[in-house]
């Protein structure tokens, strides 16, 4: 009987969480970006910890934190990340890395155990630099070249000065070594509020949503704001508005049941108060586990700038910056946390997808990948008010030690 | 016969605004904000050259240049400014001084002339530190408070910091003197392509219009960008987008024949590619030279803004920054220009509203003030390309100096 068996020390795992919060504390979350100095103290304090879980650290040359246990046997890869989005909350990266390590300690100290588990923090999961960099860097699709181009969204810092800042220039990054390991788990806050009102402890994740994303950038005629007639203006900001609206218009007779759209992010050009915008831009994003759907859309999006362009009087143009294919998760990983969650924390999960990004769908290329959710509180994240109730976080890392242990086991 | 009197000197008013060029050149145009090191050079430059207009010179504590004239009779006060917009045009402000220097130049020598032309370059009309902050100092408008609050819109840089790196820390700011002057004339590049689609020398400017300055702040929900379905959201950036679509289609139904409205900068929070804007801001400007139409407009846009926080999802709030009432042109001032250019100009001139703001509009306040406008090569201004033909400046240099001399003698 599972039950049994050494479990997860919810205690112990809050501790962790609430040294991890100390770093960078803002409000009631945190201000971690990548390589920055509270960034840089969370993964010092990490490598500190994985010996307590018999396993060795390193981190690599892009900043990836490696807990690596020479116990025989099958090793299953676990973690998540320690940066944070600006002034964001607490919990989004650290609560996976803190259960990756609590199931090591638990589980590589247990003789009866098969196996280890390994521990994974993965560098830039936020995207201050890059989009899954640490991730992307282990499954083979970071380049040298990608490193030297990258820079900080915020100040600008190349990634090549931040590494040298970190102490970490010339040092090797570290791949997937094929063969070693059984699969990667990880375990997340679920950023939606679908197990807070359905009253669950667990999401069992099926699939990770695809993120395709665009500039969208709008061409008019910049001029001065008081001597020009409306008549015949080229207001390149009127024109993003009327485009966005556009999209409110026509997407939703044309999408999935689960896509969702995003303009995160207008810049006018100059933007001034009394000078028309001769140009603007608009970053863009979809969503969705269907890539027949993105294709159909992404071509309404296409059209509409057509459209847009042929109407004027500005014109458009719509740049594709990233294509996201979404990630299927392992079903023998979701029978394996479907199982622990019935063993011990009364089967209150259900399978969903995830509508965000996570760093399992970059290890879900390379090896069988997993994910479990705890409830979020208001289904709010990246905001410093994100939170999870502490009965929520210790029923999360019980069932995500029994999940580690299943899947070593099995 | 005007035409028989001393007359501007084209050549000389063309080599001293090459020499104000020169300092702070930025490709054929000028970087000169205030209280730059060219626009320091600049300042110089005209204290220099006001004795050859038997002017003394004076710079007050606010980094306005006057030179006055101790020639007995009515005093006229002409001038304009010194400093640029940033990475902007060459004539924008320069234009206005070297014709007052040209007019004092030939006029206060003249024994025949009654009075004398008075000299200003007045600080900061660009607005780099505030909205017109030399005129408004010498109409009395600015107090010591306001320019403890006053700093540098690109570089954050205080007002007193600036003054003090200026050397003018202590110095007092210098007045209005009621009576001294008969009017203020200034001359200005149109900013507009009326003049010269129209073949015409000379805009008489019949009133510069207000401006009325608005924030307008829509309140949303951040959220994550993946994990929010589209009918839960509050979108603040979307809320934006559909207000600037409804000022487009509102506006006209409301406005008058000259009215023009622009939405100048466009800001979400947090901004970022994956979050959806739980704020959003936007600065948006109306121009006219009728108050009741832009009470009216104004009447409308806070009825829009309820009506949109009414239907949801998002709040709008309307906060007004700045009221600017329109200031009418003296009419015997608007007389003597449209005489001065029948007599050196051949009469191509036209009556026309300033769609822009001048520091007239502060002279106006406290005494006559009359504007001429000459053409800008494709009604460009604000940037680095705006020009004005050799011989059309030449030509405004002429009606400048023979209004002011009938001004006099009137």
């Amino acid at each position: 009987m599972p039950d049994t068996q050494p479990r997860a020390d919810g205690h112990r795992v809050l501790a962790d969480l609430h040294a991890l919060r100390a770093f960078g504390a803002y409000k009631t979350g945190v201000h971690k970006p990548t390589f920055s100095e509270p960034h840089k103290l969370s993964l010092e304090w990490l490598v500190q910890k994985l010996p307590e879980a018999e396993l060795s650290a390193t981190i690599d040359g892009i900043g990836n934190v490696f807990g690596t246990s020479s116990k025989p046997g099958p090793k299953l890869l676990a973690g998540s990340h320690l940066e944070s989005q600006n002034y964001a909350g607490w919990l989004d990266g650290p609560l996976g890395v803190a259960y990756a390590l609590e199931a090591a300690r638990v589980l590589n100290a247990d003789a009866s155990v098969n196996g280890a588990v390994e521990v994974a923090s993965w560098c830039d999961e936020e995207g201050h630099f890059g989009h899954f960099l640490g991730s992307r860097s282990y499954v083979g699709q970071v380049t040298e070249a990608d490193i030297d181009a990258a820079r900080d969204r915020t100040s600008g810092r190349s990634m090549r000065d931040a590494l040298a800042d970190m102490g970490l220039t010339g040092r090797p990054r570290i791949t997937t070594e094929p063969g070693r390991h059984v699969g990667y788990l990880e375990a997340h806050i679920e950023q939606g509020d679908a197990l807070e009102s359905g009253r669950l402890a667990i999401g069992v994740v099926t699939s990770i949503v695809g993120i395709w994303q665009y500039q969208i950038n709008f061409v008019g005629e910049q001029n001065h704001a008081g001597t020009t007639r409306m008549a015949v203006r080229k207001d390149a900001g009127l024109a993003l508005a009327k485009f966005c609206v556009a999209i409110d218009e026509r997407f939703p007779t044309a999408c999935g049941p689960r896509t969702v759209w995003t303009t995160g992010r207008i810049t006018l050009d100059p933007g001034a108060p009394s000078i028309i915008p001769g140009g603007a831009e608009m970053l863009f994003q979809i969503r969705d586990d269907d890539p027949s759907v993105i294709a159909r859309l992404e071509q309404l999006l296409r059209t509409m700038a057509d459209e847009a362009s042929a109407n004027g009087p500005c014109t458009v143009s719509v740049t594709k910056l990233r294509t996201g294919a979404p990630a299927m998760m392992d079903a023998g990983f979701q029978d394996a946390i479907e199982a622990a969650s019935k063993a011990v924390a009364g089967g209150r999960s259900i399978r969903m997808p995830s509508g965000a990004g996570h760093d399992a769908q970059m290890l879900a290329t390379v090896m069988p990948a997993g994910m479990l959710f705890v409830p979020s509180i208001g289904g709010i994240s990246h905001h410093w008010t994100e939170n999870t109730a502490d009965a929520d976080i210790v029923t999360g890392a019980e069932v995500f030690v029994e999940a580690c242990r299943r899947i070593l086991g099995g």
